[in-house]
């Protein structure tokens, strides 16, 4: 079972603090991006692996979705999530997407955000996204870009000559990683595009769209201290097909 | 037209000098990788696009192949290329990839050692390469990693603390790099690998392998100058499917 950090006190009131906590999609600087991955929402059923707050699965809802399953393995994200609604088509549900079963064929899309790089293995949950899919079913997930993840020491340096790099070490390097964000120890999985793309045509899926996703001009323009994320992208987007 | 680097006489004797230049595909340490991606050659009409000394063209012929034509934008390498064979079913042909037309369905399989770096957009290649191929063809290049062409100085560093890193500082700024290899101003292309893959979906292919290469342990023992090339790796191995 991955690490369920989301549910350390001290990392859960850190994470509260976040804009896309408080504020949902329209605060998350590659929901623009991703949402223009995404299939109409009209009529289908929708599962969404690491739905954290419900932001995703309140969105879908309100673009005509008939149903959505929210899945997360943190109880107080659930939690939370479960207060926002009253709806009887959203469901949230507890899940170790490492070992996750899903009912055969049942779902139209599932969707991810920020969620995937928690967990050692792509391939069997992969696996089981494919088997819970109806045919030509569509899979659009968001993960730290493995440029984020590599580094022994993932922050931003300024050389002496004035310029400013991401200090990249070992980026063949797969595995785990360990760093400090809310709270200490928290572990992640870096793994290169090939390898998550790799997995996906394994698992029988067809790529449709991948973008390597760092801000528009237009978004450092309202956020400047956003621009060093165009030096490495934060976040991968990627769109797959049954 | 892209630059004809290659037929620069300092570039061109350089070059020369190179392992895989005198030693052909077994000295290249991607070979083994990239060949695992080409499927069987008995029979095939092949196109080898920035085919150099000819080295892959003998190759795919003594494996079977039907016919081989090799295009290269540089006369110095034609004619070398054409030295080393007298067999009919190979074709040594001059061509801009930038404007590239080929007979519509006549090759099984279109091969490219990394010379697509070279050009400035892929969208026009790609489309004609589509065009070009049979149904179910194939097409398998290599090109430089996005992370080997992205800094704006693509050298290792050590730091103060000794560690050893690529020092990347725009990674999305896509387009033109100009580096010394040989001789100065060599000109290339920087695409993350993202957008690589987008002009292959929009020209109708389908992703079927991707790799991004690295020397193995086995490939370090042998060869030790080659370990930093996993702090980030030197070429981007794709295989895509008509």
């Amino acid at each position: 079972m991955p690490q369920n950090i989301y549910d350390n006190d001290s990392f859960f009131a850190g994470y509260a603090t976040l804009a896309r906590s408080q504020k949902g999609l329209d605060a998350a600087g590659e929901w623009p991006a991703l949402r223009a991955l995404l299939p109409p929402m009209q009529n289908l059923r929708v599962v969404d692996l690491g739905c954290g707050y419900g932001w995703f699965c309140r969105w879908a809802r309100e673009q005509g979705a008939a149903s959505i399953l929210g899945l997360d393995l943190s109880e107080k994200m659930l939690a939370r999530a479960a207060e926002t609604t009253t709806d009887p088509a959203i469901t949230y549900q507890r899940a170790d997407f490492s070992a996750l079963t899903l009912p055969a064929e049942s779902f139209d899309l599932a969707y991810s955000s920020l969620a995937l790089h928690y967990l050692e293995s792509l391939a069997p949950l992969f696996t089981a996204i494919h088997a819970a899919l109806t045919p030509a079913g569509r899979f659009v997930f968001s993960i730290e870009h493995p440029l984020y993840m590599a580094p022994s020491n993932p922050a931003f340096l300024t050389l002496e000559d004035g310029s400013r790099i991401w200090p990249l070490d070992n980026y063949l390097a797969e595995g785990r990683r360990e760093t400090t964000w809310f709270a200490p120890g928290v572990v992640k999985y870096h793994r290169t595009i090939a390898t998550t793309l790799t997995n996906a045509l394994a698992a029988g899926f067809r790529l449709t769209a991948i973008q390597e996703w760092g801000p528009t001009d237009e978004q450092i323009a309202q956020h400047p201290s956003w621009a060093d994320e165009r030096i490495r992208p934060p976040f991968l987007l990627v769109a797959l097909e049954k």
